[in-house]
């Protein structure tokens, strides 16, 4: 079996070390790559392909991921090239995954939760061709979510859609807390509860969606668009918060 | 050393049962209790008194604990007999109990965090005498918070206002990832990072919020009310969330 990357990044890495063995062979292209994804394909265990192009056309399994922004343009330059499966994982829209399906002829959407570089990573994926990658089980955990392209785009969404919410009540609670000079007080308490790792964790979130307010605005903007049909009260506020 | 209770539900009756030793005698009255009460007061090992003033009288630390509705009421009533600690661990809101410590010489607040029949529950408190309950880290996790009265009913509602507002982001990304028939999966890829109560843990939430969404409406009312100061974003979300 051979198992090619159109870009490789730290989640392509990542999948072939997962998946190393003497069943597969691995390819990728350098063309129009940057130095440092250069350095990074030169350090892996790949052959190296002239073009993608090549790459698309010699894959039984096509692994795109890249930056959301060039997910749909590589659907349409290569799809078509591609005789096997199809596998998105890039951090996409579910309307962009519906797009990109009328350039795939076998396209399995894919969404690959906590860090690539989890001791675990558990990859979701979803379209009528997903049975087809349920041996990746031998390799990491791999769930099939259902027939329906999108559905794990969907997935990824509504997990963002709690998790970037919580990080805005977090960052109000300690907020006030703070304010009443309880903020660690308040932090010790919720650990009673809510974990030991809650402090921990909670920082890290706060932070990471204050550092990243722009990006974090605009996904928060992606799932109201694509939820409009539920009333989103929690989600709004989020967006309000953030952008105070 | 003599421990009396004013109010003698679950809580009165767990500390009682975590705090017995040969050091201590325990009392109170059956003066105007329910027959509820009568009979849990006659299953522990606890001295009755005829009143409950005597019961003020004679205590070296009086516990308060009862609705929030009374606290201040058997505050008037009983404090001015109160010689030793005045120890309030009702579920009030933190200008009840400022209000509570002009009829009392010796208050201390206290919060029980977690539920009171936890393997381990932990007793916040604040005041300038609570200094003089830190003996009960003998027998319970103890931890005093600062010499201001209200402190502990401070960090009682900075704690309410996280896991209120997290019980309606809860509600609300649960809701959407139904109407997309995705309500398991949504659970199961939050416990990835969550945790693997998480979503024992939110269904409990979920449904505890909604079954009392009146009460959990006013206290929310009264987090809003209290810092009113802070703008309080998500907690008025929370508030639209439950009222829909």
């Amino acid at each position: 079996m051979i198992i090619g990357f159109i870009g490789f990044g730290k989640v392509s890495q990542n999948i072939l070390n997962l998946l190393k063995s003497d069943d597969i062979r691995f390819i990728t292209s350098l063309e129009n790559r940057s130095a440092k994804t250069i350095e990074r394909i030169k350090e892996s265990d790949i052959e190296i392909l002239d073009t993608f192009k090549d790459v698309a056309v010699h894959s039984d399994i096509l692994i795109s991921a890249n930056s959301p922004s060039s997910a749909l343009d590589i659907a349409k330059k290569y799809g078509k090239y591609s005789k096997g499966i199809y596998l998105d994982l890039n951090n996409i829209s579910p309307k962009t995954t519906l797009e990109i399906d009328r350039y795939v002829a076998n396209l399995v959407d894919g969404a690959i939760i906590g860090k690539i570089d989890f001791p675990k990573p558990v990859l979701y994926i979803s379209g009528e061709m997903s049975d087809r990658l349920l041996f990746l089980n031998d390799y990491m955990i791999t769930k099939k979510i259902s027939d329906n392209v999108g559905d794990a785009a969907i997935l990824k969404l509504l997990r963002s859609c709690y998790t970037k919410t919580v990080s805005a009540v977090l960052i109000e609670s300690s907020e006030i807390a703070k304010s009443h000079d309880l903020e660690d007080e308040f932090f010790e308490i919720l650990s009673l509860t809510e974990g030991d790792e809650f402090k921990e964790k909670s920082i890290s979130r706060i932070n990471n969606t204050l550092n990243n307010s722009k990006r974090k605005s605009e996904e928060l903007n992606e799932i109201i668009d694509y939820f409009d049909e539920n009333e989103l009260v929690m989600v709004k506020a989020a967006l309000k918060k953030l952008n105070q």
